[in-house]
């Protein structure tokens, strides 16, 4: 079967051995004569299910027993909210790192909830760097929000700030999964699954115990991470497909080395791909700057509109799917995360040199 | 292939078609080379998925032009607070009528919204029947919600209270699909599709348009329904892969005939097993009262737990699956929602005789 040279910012790309693995039980689930859809969530065959992608995302991520790991659903979107709901207590203050639009959407939905800050941000350069210094944090502050990679610049923090006394709280439903992570470091990690992790439709929180005391009673219980973690994200029904599939794609990481093999092989793509990049005499200009690079989604220019409308035109008809640039930045992205295939990102840096080679 | 027989309450039987559908395209949808959860939200093959889903709704339920139908995620526990959180303005009160443990929930989270009135209420007799009688509308009131099938007692509305003056919001959960409806009767209908619609993780919410006006711009942006109308329950990548599976159990649906003959379906069902309980001279006693028997639950007990236990045992023996009452009710409960083939239904009302015979 020829797969598609799969370069969507997400949903994306997922591996073909969890895609086929799937396939294999998918009417007839480990015997049961159900398909995994059909299981009720209270029941045993489910709750292994749920119980191994716990335990997997603990052990790819080195999550310690003071951590909760939850599954909910709404996206990172509904975290944006959740956040502030339960973390930013009366008087407190949330403090945002504008990176890109995401963080900016993170810090609308706070300012609904209580008093906000901006510590540190890189508008007013079109977001191409990641603003790691500086970072200025508030009296009262309840927490400082980041987003660890930036989809749309192509920009990612390459070192989180160090102790900063409050609650680091980081959007990394780009980047989770793709590296190795200090957890500790963190207040809580969330990410929707739709890049690394599985389809979308399921949001891993990592959330350290002694934050959850903050959520008031007041919360409305699906909105409280107390109604997750006092009930194994079992209080209501929870995307059993979708939790399904994200366990597969954990066993896959896992069989494939787990997080430092995984990492080794996101920098081998994005070398390749920057690369191109930097070897193309300023044919091909990259987004980011060079310090703050993405591994997960490598943005780019053309020198002019028209030679980028011909790339992507020319890239379109050889297959290459998704590398159109967010309608916001323009120009061209190409998003590589774990489970993009090293040979299809050859594949696209052979045809970027081509291009060059005959425009 | 043995399809298990499965009498699962939610998540439950879907149709053996949509699940052969879906193996057919799994690994490569439409020719794209990608499987249905690669594709991104925003190209043209997952938005004719999305169109459909939403065409074929309307279609079958035919909702009118005055209406939106909205896909999000988080269940029908997420709708109990969305309702009051966009329809409970100042000063108004949320009217309830109550008739099991889903109904409470609703009302316990509108508690924290604004102020509440149980309308009516079936609990002094442990919600064996619907309060169809005696409904009392608050001054003020800013509508009437009610739980149109209680999948825990196995009741149901039969018939909904007429023009009421003010928006009566359904949850259906239990029972959307499976009858026919006056949508202009309601003002909000919402349900989780892991019962009629498809798998967990997609919650289907038809709403009256006049009605989005009431949603305060202080709203968390994924809480307000507007936002889902605004963008075509497209603001953030909504639960792809779940959606496609809903389209597919939609077009099975119309296949079939649509509404009309699929509630001659349940009718038919449902009556095979209520005679068997009815014709067991006392030996099979029903929760319900005879004129709210729901069809998509049918619960019932035995004389005493000694039997009940020796029911459900030799029942699982003989491959009947989620026959279990639920935990607050016990007894038993046979689950036979759209999916539930006939077949299975008279596999069971024949076990429950030779079980009678020989106890």
């Amino acid at each position: 079967m020829n797969r598609a040279l799969n370069f969507n910012a997400g949903p994306a790309v997922l591996p073909e051995t969890v895609l086929r693995e799937a396939e294999k039980n998918w009417l007839n689930f480990n015997h049961t004569g159900m398909a995994v859809m059909e299981l009720s969530h209270r029941n045993k065959e489910y709750e292994t299910i749920h119980e191994q992608a716990k335990l997997l995302l603990r052990e790819l991520l080195s999550i310690p027993d003071s951590y909760e790991v939850l599954f909910l659903q709404g996206g990172a979107s509904l975290q944006f909210s959740m956040v502030p709901m339960n973390l930013l207590t009366e008087g407190k203050t949330g403090n945002y790192i504008l990176t890109g639009v995401w963080a900016e959407k993170a810090l609308k939905e706070a300012e609904k909830v209580g008093n906000t800050f901006i510590s540190a941000s890189s508008k007013h350069q079109q977001y191409q760097s990641i603003p790691t210094e500086n970072i200025e944090v508030s009296e009262d502050a309840a927490y400082l929000h980041l987003t660890s990679n930036n989809t749309i610049y192509g920009t990612q923090w390459q070192q989180f700030p160090g102790n900063i006394g409050i609650p680091l709280i980081a959007d990394m439903s780009s980047d989770l999964l793709s590296r190795k992570l200090t957890i500790e470091n963190f207040g809580i990690i969330y990410a929707g699954a739709q890049k690394n992790l599985g389809p979308s439709g399921v949001t891993v929180v990592i959330i350290q115990k002694e934050l959850l005391s903050r959520s008031g009673n007041h919360l409305p219980t699906m909105l409280n991470y107390n109604t997750y973690a006092d009930h194994n994200s079992l209080y209501n029904t929870p995307p059993t497909l979708a939790i399904y599939l994200l366990k597969l794609v954990l066993e896959w990481a896992k069989e494939l080395g787990g997080i430092s093999v995984i990492e080794k092989r996101n920098i081998e793509k994005a070398k390749i791909l920057y690369d191109a990049i930097d070897c193309s005499e300023g044919f091909y200009l990259g987004h980011s700057e060079k310090e703050s690079r993405s591994k997960m989604n490598v943005t780019f220019n053309l020198t002019d509109d028209e030679t980028a409308k011909s790339f992507l035109h020319q890239a379109k008809e050889e297959g290459f799917i998704g590398l159109n640039g967010h309608r916001s930045v323009g120009g061209c992205r190409a998003s590589i995360y774990n489970a993009m295939p090293v040979e299809h990102v050859i594949q696209l840096a052979e045809f970027m040199k081509k291009f060059r080679k005959y425009n």
